[in-house]
């Protein structure tokens, strides 16, 4: 008796040296989950297969035709729209990559203490939605407007503080055309599963999965910077946990091949036959177009180029490229590095910061080739 | 140089007292998933959130219309059947509830290595395929017919074994109607996801998943029982490793409750405001239909019994019960009993096996009632 909210929702904490993952990073890898590698061979994602990660619960929707999303605040005039209405409105489609902040968490030292991710979480589809900004726009907002807030049903308790989950944008970023924001009811023409945010969400290309909030339910323009827990709290980059730091938004330049040959069970050690191993991989990055991927089959000591294949128009989605590969029986070690045209590239070794946010050190792929073929 | 396969595929082994997780087990957990309890709130599960396990790779499957089903061994005629072909032969659709047989591992102590399960490995779907006793009987079984053997096309290496996976059913079990075996080329009314099989699965309804062979590519009658990796090593319930172990086949009965209220991010202890509360989840046995189901809101101090929804008429899914409960303020432990019409129930403490397998020990969630409502 007499324990408060706080007793049951602790502050952040690091996993102290060598400390293996516990049952509290155990239950979040357990329902979520990433993209088993070998499923970048898909241009978009087949359902299921795409990263999920979910804050609270997936919230409950039992009537969907009563499902309202308000567009309020700073505004002229208040809209309050069913999803039959904003299927009337303009649809965009657009073929996005989708990654989530805190890839890559689970290889830091120390180990931020969350969903423990290691490469996977990522995923393509293709979302339909209305334009963000023709909402905006038919809302009509005012000149002050500083940031726009948008609220999800999902709901829960984070580090003691109660709450719907809930983000921000720029004005200028919700109001862009390129990357156009969607306000979207279907993914690769169906309609939102469940767990990606049914009936609404907002679709942000270019932008780590915290800004693509699920289950919208709200649009909130404001005259002053948002503060919310989950944009001022978290999803910060900081060295130490009193820094301010700067906010998470961009994905940043990643590459990552398909694993190649066949895995053992448990270690997921590669194996594969002596000859040519054609890799095959995607890259994407949330600040400018990939112009490059080089490959590395001896753990980092040398570099070459790979294939990438052409732009095929999905400025937002990744990109294929290949590599053909000469096996030789031995140990070794793939990596990949993606570098975009605005000169970002992936580090060798990974910056540090305390959420372990927007992670994208290369990819290092143990594969054994051992002196007989053995290829099944 | 001069290292074996042996090398990077090692024995299976049990983890030391207090040992965390550690990042071969994550890599496992990241790439398959669980179902998000609060998801049993559907009675057949999403596309997306039914549980997936895999061994080894989903296997690239390029083009389905050259997929062959070879049925052979001890037949009359061997049968060699694409997916167009078994589409014209009679279909049955079954409601199944298909949970992964190490389900639980993870709370035992000590902690099997292997897939990381906490009690989320579960998912009920409606399946499409043809029996596979018109299939046998298409072929003409031999009298001397004792197991069949079932190959998936995924193909790795386990224990320093290289294998497809490879499982087989007594010939008894194989020809049975009641549960129907399926050869099964669709989940929902569409064609298996990848991840589930595609383009082919067998369906074994009540046994646990490891019987229900994915990529299904071959189908061998065979007069000797079958002593593949996955029969005769792997999935038996043995108390010391030196044991031959009783094998894994039905699913033994277990209830889990959709934790109420709202969940902290990190330790996902659940929020409820004092006041009713209505339990409800899903309860499944492959013994024999469920019985009854007990709830108990004291940590297992005292049992009441819930509400069973009415037999719908699909002996081979789960059921949902409900319990109304009157929360008050304090530390609450949720945990729910089934047992079956074969008077199976599940342990208060878990009997202890090598591979963690067939574990249903109560399930435990500890709920947090503060003084004051906190209900968002």
């Amino acid at each position: 008796m007499g324990r408060r909210l706080t007793d049951v929702s602790t502050p952040a904490r690091l996993a102290a040296t060598g400390e293996g993952l516990g049952q509290d990073e155990l239950a979040l890898a357990a329902r979520n989950h990433g993209l088993p590698l070998e499923a970048m061979r898909y241009d978009v994602t087949p359902p299921g297969l795409h990263y999920v990660l979910t804050h609270y619960d997936i919230p409950l929707v039992p009537d969907e035709a009563a499902w309202r999303l308000t567009v309020s605040g700073r505004v002229r005039r208040v809209l309050s729209l069913s999803t039959a209405e904003l299927r009337t409105r303009p649809a965009v489609t657009t073929r996005v990559t989708l990654e989530c902040a805190g890839n890559g968490r689970a290889l830091l030292s120390p180990r931020p203490v969350s969903q423990p991710w290691l490469v996977e979480a990522v995923g393509t589809a293709e979302w339909t939605g209305v334009p963000l900004r023709l909402l905006l726009a038919e809302a009509g907002v005012a000149s002050d407007a500083v940031d726009v807030v948008f609220t999800g049903a999902d709901h829960g308790v984070e580090r003691g503080v109660e709450q719907d989950y809930e983000r921000s944008l720029p004005i200028d970023i919700a109001t862009c055309e390129e990357p156009e924001v969607l306000v979207a009811y279907a993914m690769d023409g169906a309609p939102l599963p469940p767990q990606h945010g049914r009936p609404l969400r907002l679709v942000v290309p270019g932008w780590y999965g915290m800004a693509q909030v699920k289950w919208l339910r709200g649009i909130t323009v404001i005259d002053t910077p948002f503060t919310g827990f989950q944009q001022a709290v978290t999803y910060r980059i900081r060295r130490k946990p009193e820094e301010t730091g700067e906010p998470v938004t961009r994905i940043a330049p990643r590459a990552l091949v398909i694993p190649p040959g066949f895995p053992d069970f448990m270690s997921r050690t590669r194996v594969v036959a002596p000859g040519p191993v054609l890799l095959e991989g995607r890259a994407w990055s949330g600040c400018a177009p990939v112009t490059s991927v080089r490959v590395s089959t001896d753990g980092g000591a040398t570099w070459q180029p790979a294939e990438l294949e052409p732009d095929r128009g999905h400025r937002w989605a990744w990109r294929r490229w290949s590599f053909l590969w000469s096996a030789v029986p031995g140990d070794h070690v793939l990596s990949v590095r993606a570098t975009d045209g605005a000169a970002n590239t992936q580090p060798l070794e990974q910056p540090w910061n305390q959420g372990g946010f927007a992670n994208n050190v290369v990819q290092r792929v143990p594969v054994f080739c051992p002196d007989t073929a053995h290829t099944g």
